[in-house]
């Protein structure tokens, strides 16, 4: 399934993209008025394969949760049991990606790819992968049991990694799974209808795995690409950078076989939302990436299959340093950048409406010609 | 109805912001780690004296628009025309900001200040100040006549401002005039049920008097505060950088004395849009700032009403250097920084999902206590 998806995925579209310049130079707006909006516009035609490209409606958000083996170490002042309770906080509506998701009227739904500890949860609103249904209607409800939450996918790959200090995160099979699980996810919601995915993920001590994933791939120093996370002290902090060094370290994981970086210092999460954004690449829908987890997921896409590139939007400038040097190798400037540093998929959410009205205009203003406007 | 206004004016109030950031830090999520969206829903809590505040819904955009005498100067390869053909492509809802407002549900009124050529648009669909109805429903259509379109108020102070090079743009009773309607509109767009005003523009060359604003009332140097607007050439900005500074020159307007600095060298969009924001405060309600032009208002209403600025929010980061130094001026940073120099108010409505975003946190996340989530 892994190597089908590759194949599939293809450059960006030339004349759609030719079609999208011209008409942008035609619109009732002084050239290049729009800013950063209007080479957006160009992508997405060039995406679809066509001037005007499909508005990005509805927009369904991925949430990919897991836990890390790397915990023990330290890296986090979070306990471990957070990623399954905030997981009912997602399925019951309260956290902040559920509020925004119900402001964009998108769907939210949470993956349990490989979650530690058991979720606090009715087993009855859960479903399997191949089961989920479609995407669902504005207000983020998705198949989801309870008002204004989202739905549970259960495709645990296993209860967490493993301390990657010690020894590989994942085997390269559990690597792969977790990617497949993407892959199909970003499947049904397509199917489902959605016209853009949006990346979420939850697992306390993930910005470590994302650190080493952007070191591994970009040849960064680990001090350059470790964050503070949800906030660490110093101290932490310190230790974090050093987790990371010693992993790379043992691992010595090589750039140019990505599903071997995956399995040594990566994260279930991280290679089910590389999946999820190989998935929408094949399928041609545009995926926005919220942070530093999901620019670490888009170097291993990127690694897996370059012209996976061509769907990826990235939604906002994460805190963490890691975040701005992927998107740099990855050549994405993102859309937003406020300091967000809580990841779900807010900061993607929170960008969504620019991708939209990018798009919108290429469908709704008017030319000079048509409203009878003077050019200068 | 200036000077009421002007009293009616009172700072954010402080026992609301405190309940905002108490709220804040009991939310599930780490402290801190929803940006500037956190210190933005404080600021909204304080403007409303109410914590939640109310959510800023729904959202009406007033364009004001103006030509100028300065237009004469050569600082624009447009036509004066241009003025009044958008604000007929306004009204046929063709514009960019009229996809934008349709896609934030928000409504259009577009206030002719000042034009100084006919209008192409049917005399039927004209109302004037008073006379102009509720705010409309989601889609942008207000009391428009047409589809998708906006609705047009008619409140002509003067065809265009005098050149400013030769004489004062305005007198002050017509500086005044210009203000009070923007006063009047954010009055009747509030009592018609608006929680947000945002604002827009329209005036071929009016970002030459933004920069004698700027310059005027912070003290920097026309060449730091001038910019190539819809994008002119590099000796029609040298000409522009000049006839700012002659204009300085003949007039010397005194920053303690705003509306003498408006009536010298400012446009009547501007100062009405310096009422719409007085208006704004007066009422507690947000007024959220497109690109050069609101900020340069924003600089006026500040020197009429410091308190003023509490209701201000700044959209957008114009390309204009004029945006940049006025903001600083008002101590408000930009929510979004995508490269725009369009005006109209699209700026402005591209930055209202996050002005809504960060006060229905407020609203709806839930609380680690109520969604039994552990803290660190």
């Amino acid at each position: 399934m892994l190597e089908t998806t590759i194949a599939t995925i293809r450059p960006l579209d030339e004349p759609a993209m030719t079609a999208a310049r011209d008409l942008q130079a035609r619109l009732t707006k002084p050239a290049g008025s729009l800013g950063a909006l209007e080479e957006l516009s160009v992508r997405l035609a060039g995406l679809a394969g066509a001037c005007p490209p499909p508005l990005p409606e509805p927009a369904a958000v991925a949430i990919f949760a897991g836990d890390h083996g790397v915990h023990a170490q330290g890296v986090t002042p979070w306990p471990q049991e957070v990623t399954a309770q905030m997981i009912a906080n997602f399925l019951a509506g309260g956290a902040v990606v559920n509020a925004f998701a119900r402001q964009a009227g998108a769907s939210v739904t949470v993956v349990d790819v490989g979650v530690a500890t058991p979720l606090p949860v009715d087993p009855d609103a859960v479903s399997g992968v191949g089961g989920a249904g479609g995407v669902g209607g504005a207000g983020g409800v998705g198949g989801a049991r309870r008002a204004g939450g989202s739905r549970l996918v259960d495709a645990n790959v296993r209860r967490g990694t493993r301390d990657m200090t010690v020894t590989s995160a994942l085997t390269r099979d559990e690597a792969r799974a977790a990617v497949e699980t993407g892959i199909r996810i970003a499947g049904e919601l397509v199917d489902g209808g959605a016209g853009i995915l949006l990346t979420g993920d939850m697992g306390i001590g993930n910005t470590t795995p994302s650190a080493a994933l952007v070191a591994a791939l970009t040849g960064t120093d680990p001090a350059e690409v470790t964050g503070r996370g949800t906030g660490v002290d110093d101290e932490t902090y310190q230790r974090k950078v050093g987790v990371v060094r010693t992993a790379l370290g043992r691992h010595r994981p090589d750039p140019a076989d990505p599903l071997g970086v995956l399995a040594a210092v990566g994260g279930l999460e991280h290679a089910a939302l590389a999946g999820l954004i190989l998935g929408a690449a094949a399928r041609r829908v545009p995926v926005l990436l919220d942070g530093v987890i999901a620019a670490s997921a888009g170097l291993v896409a990127a690694a897996l299959a370059p012209d996976a590139v061509g769907a990826m939007v990235a939604g906002h400038r994460s805190a963490e340093p890691g975040a701005t040097v992927a998107l740099r190798h990855l050549g994405l400037d993102p859309l937003i950048d406020l300091g967000l540093r809580l990841g779900e998929g807010t900061g993607a959410l929170l960008a969504l409406p620019v991708v939209t009205g990018a798009v919108r205009v290429l469908h709704e203003v008017a030319t000079f010609d048509s409203a009878g406007v003077s050019e200068k």
